[in-house]
């Protein structure tokens, strides 16, 4: 059951925001990979030397940097491998999150979706190749840890949960007015008009239910996420490449298929469209606005980065690289109704609108066993479970879980050698519960 | 005169660390070049609107990003155009600088060397295409201006003031015993013996007195300069490229011309020699030594970033980026005898070797005309003026103005068109001697 499940989901898999095909035809069949322990990008000695010795340099040029085990320390260092601009943090003193350390979360134990092999939650780390992951319980922190080459001044790429952060800014501009959910995308963007963006409405980018011919079949080379990739950063160009030159380029080149607004349909466009309409309604790109509304007033530690194209455009579908803390203070932010440090950073209807979910029927067209009756809103993740647990994900494990009843946010940065968050959800969903109960039944 | 000595010293520029070719050409002719308010980077609109218009456009891989005036916008924005790496002001509060504002220094007057007509000191931040200007008196800030698209948020190309870090860096290593500057540079890389490295001494890699078959002569398109610029990442690598691919791989190809220890000849792949040393001791390349043992103690606003080639080896000769109030940070540390904040970061027997400067006669035969008297020394250059001022200069105006006597500490970042300080040096010495004075005369 666990197997078919896991299949099932695996085959399924659309988180991929970026990836090469190497891994992806990895993902697809039933290669083993090397554990946690023996991939550990630390003890590998990637890029350390004077030079690195040639089996231990990543480049970018050839493609190298997204191939496991490689691509777990290039999860850590994208700044390293491609231009990038800055989620200034500002200039004021950060604000310390509250630490009440708990030890009885390691040995907690619960059973992987499918499997009677009961597990800990600190072997649950391992085996999805945590690098690094923080429990906030009522806004304090509980339990914190890094493994590979992150640490806490490091940052991580945050892949698809880049795409949660820019939902949420996309549900602000719609709750001050600034964009109109119904209208529609060509009313923003003209240049969009002809593609399969133009008639589609804003709610239907920002949930995603776009009917696009546009692959995230990362088995198949020619699938369109390949040439989203090219056009932008994240994948080099090929000697004689003559598509797209940047995001939006692209973007005006994806054909329509099927109807909008009837089923969830995860692709990594969508976002990156939502982007272009906030950079044109704001006149700041989404890093710029990240910075203002958000990033500066959360206290925290570090500038955040993302990934930029050839014209400096940001990869709002997934270029947002950021502290595990950082991430961890926006998680608590949006738990917290959009309150945080005494500010409405977010505005509560935000938030409620989040969690209230999105269209159910039209999520369970997608397919996704393990997230049954969930939904997608703005952008992330509904479990609708009792709880009321919201999520970003992003692919190789990128995690922000938000368990509103338990006061919880866990934030974990990964390097699982599968792409698809399916892969890590027979161990992840139980686990995360796991803790959930632990805080609600012991909170101190 | 003004007129002889600035084409004399115009000609032998040798500050430039990385620029392209047509800036090059238009710095050896009599080009004349738009002024400070008609090339302002933000009135130009450089990369603003989504996308931006084609001709606002800047990009890496035409080159255009360093051609005057897009080269306005690129020295603020280099993180967007290639690929970076920290230096992590770690995570602590950053601490102000102490403020005590005055309003005498705009109004201040002096004569440009060689000219007969007063300039303002606020009419000498447009003369020199001024980016962002800071005072520091006695620690405190006393001026502060910012101009085009830098703001306190953000990080401007210390260019060839990376330079004097890097060099304060060995020297430190020198003082601790851990780098010995007798020896010879094959003693530290081995892999640099069969170059003209091998057999010159540390000391006068730090001193630049290697006889090298390397020239900076910009005006010349087949100066080994650009080979050094392509092998790296400052410029982009023409089609069919077959050369070096990395820093390290180019240096191996210098060759001796003349004498080690002779003459002082001012070559940017000294510093990446030197850069390269340091790697090899401590097992850190140059921005993660600068994090550790000088920017995390710093009390900064902001992590710094250098720009770093293929293989992830920072640009020792020229990569570093700040905000500008840390350059000033480190600026006052220096002049502080390397105390700050209550800690001695860098050796006082550090600075003292760096102010009693270097080989006058080997500094007399590179014909500075408008420094003459002065020597350089662990990557400094030491005016040996009555206030014993010593400075570190980069390309396009860079500069920080430390003046022992006068308590006084100046950083500029700039983007004047012309390539060479030299061209800035007729208005920039009178006038960072007049602040000089008149902090002296009326220090409150």
């Amino acid at each position: 059951m666990f197997k078919k499940n896991f299949k099932q989901a695996r085959t399924r898999a659309v988180f991929l925001t970026t990836c090469l095909a190497a891994s992806v035809v990895n993902a697809a069949t039933d290669t083993t990979y090397p554990d946690a322990a023996a991939s550990n990008p630390a003890t590998m000695g990637w890029m350390v030397g004077s030079p690195p010795p040639p089996d231990r340099i990543i480049r970018f040029a050839d493609g190298s940097y997204f191939k496991f085990p490689a691509m777990r320390w290039s999860v850590s260092n994208f700044r390293q491998l491609m231009p990038t601009t800055n989620v200034s943090r500002g200039l004021n003193a950060p604000v310390p999150l509250a630490q009440a350390l708990r030890t009885d979360i390691d040995k907690l134990t619960f059973t992987p979706l499918g499997s009677k092999q009961p597990m800990t939650w600190e072997q649950s780390l391992a085996a999805n190749y945590t690098d690094g992951i923080v429990v906030l319980h009522r806004g304090k922190i509980v339990y914190e840890r890094y493994f590979g080459v992150l640490n806490p001044q490091g940052q991580h790429a945050a892949m698809s949960m880049t795409k949660s952060v820019v939902g949420t800014m996309g549900a602000m501009l719609v709750a001050d007015g600034t964009l109109d959910a119904n209208k529609h995308i060509a009313d923003y963007v003209p240049e969009l008009a002809k593609s399969a963006f133009g008639n589609a409405t804003l709610r239907q980018v920002l949930d995603m239910t776009t009917g696009l011919d546009y692959s995230e079949d990362y088995a198949d080379p020619d699938a369109e996420v390949w040439k989203h990739s090219m056009a932008g950063n994240p994948l080099p160009k090929p000697k004689g490449y003559t598509g797209p030159q940047t995001y939006m380029e692209y973007l005006q080149t994806v054909q329509p298929l099927g109807e909008h607004g009837k089923a969830f349909a995860y692709k990594t466009v969508n976002t990156d469209v939502l982007g272009w309409v906030i950079a044109r309604v704001t006149g700041r790109n989404v890093a710029q606005l990240l910075s203002e509304k958000i990033w500066q007033r959360l206290g925290a530690e570090q500038s955040a980065y993302f990934t930029v194209d050839s014209i400096g455009t940001p990869f709002a579908g997934g270029g947002l690289n950021t502290g595990l803390r950082d991430m961890a203070r926006f998680g608590e932010m949006i738990r917290n109704e959009g309150q945080y440090l005494g500010q409405q950073i977010v505005p509560k209807s935000v938030i409620d609108d989040i969690r209230a979910g999105g269209d159910k029927a039209a999520f369970a067209k997608a397919g996704y066993d393990l997230l049954k009756g969930g939904s997608y809103r703005d952008m992330w993740w509904v479990t609708h479970n009792p709880d009321g647990a919201f999520m970003a994900r992003g692919v190789y494990g990128q995690r922000t879980y938000i368990d509103p009843k338990a006061e919880m946010v866990i934030v974990r940065y990964a390097s699982n050698p599968v792409a698809s968050n399916a892969a890590n959800d027979p161990v992840t969903i139980p686990a995360f519960e796991a803790v959930a109960q632990l805080l609600m039944k012991h909170p101190d």
